[in-house]
């Protein structure tokens, strides 16, 4: 998984039908000193994460193991809202 | 998934037998701020996407979860029309 | 998928027994604009591709989904033989 | 796989329900010749790995092959704590 | 598949109990004109493959295809020890 801050959403009305009501967050990809990379990523929220949150997110078939995604045509999934990370001991981000 | 600008079509007579009637579209890359990048991909439409349309695609085993694309040798799929997206409240592209 | 070029054969006769009598090409990847690049990559051939033709090939899980690869252990194969690509109503190439 | 350096982890209580007790560890990429790279991913963890221990980390649906990972929506995971490795009989790090 | 050097291993006492008795062999990835590069990959061993040979390396879930490998958090399989292989009709590489 990777760590990444939500900073957008995609709508797209016309997609396959099993994506109905899925809502697609961009994300930023975040170094592990909490610094936003440009490289971004939309994926399809599967814990209610919002604009400003920091995230993980998974990718590839692993993406389809939430009850949001299943079966379904998506290769990146935000699996879980991120509290805190720290590296050697120190705090790097905390909510 | 990523945002791409659809850009050009490839025709290929001979192929696997279940690839008979897939759309093959030439998609590249954009930022988020709706830059087309030289990247690009070939995937399936499985949506009714055309020239000029940017779309999301799903890459790996989820490019095979769409009506178009089950059990079929591919690995990238079109499986969204973008209307619309925004990052930090800002509208990046609007159809 | 990647549009590639066929440049050659690796040859192997210690393998995994269910690759016998697999094809091995080496292709490499081109540009939406038909120049080859340093890139390469070894795939199956499923489609009888041969030297010097422009293949589409598919990677990861997808590249078993044909009938040479079902079940091996194989992460790439040419599903078929490029006719011809556009890039926005102009031909980059044709067989 | 790669073999990488624990460094951190990640706190996380919102998060796909079936992700209830894992832990997430923060990994660097080592080269081999043992230097830690700036590269990282988040993975969880399958056998007991702790901050300092250099472990092998396992990508995509093979991260979903262990009995702490099964079914989940995680794309990577620790599946062997490092004792040593050796490149042209060389060691390179021995525990 | 890449083509890649066997060049070292790695030992790992303490692994997923599946894990066991496997050979964790370092691969480094070569250029098609047998340039050994500095990218590296730990990958299982299938087919019998030392140090010093050029073989042939799966990953993602193909890397599970093999006897050694089914049902394994491993994402790198070693599925062919190479004799040869040619670009253009020149050999490039031969045992």
């Amino acid at each position: 998984m990777k760590i990444a801050l939500v900073v957008g959403t995609v709508v797209a009305s016309q997609k396959e039908p099993n994506l109905e009501g899925s809502r697609l967050l961009i994300l930023k990809n975040v170094t592990i000193d909490a610094q936003v990379q440009s490289e971004y990523v939309v994926a399809v929220d599967a814990v209610g994460a919002g604009a400003g949150e920091y995230v993980l997110y998974a990718g590839g078939s692993s993406a389809r193991q939430t009850e949001a995604t299943h079966n379904r045509p998506v290769d990146a999934v935000v699996m879980a809202i991120v509290d805190s990370w720290e590296v050697g001991g120190v705090e790097k981000y905390k909510k």
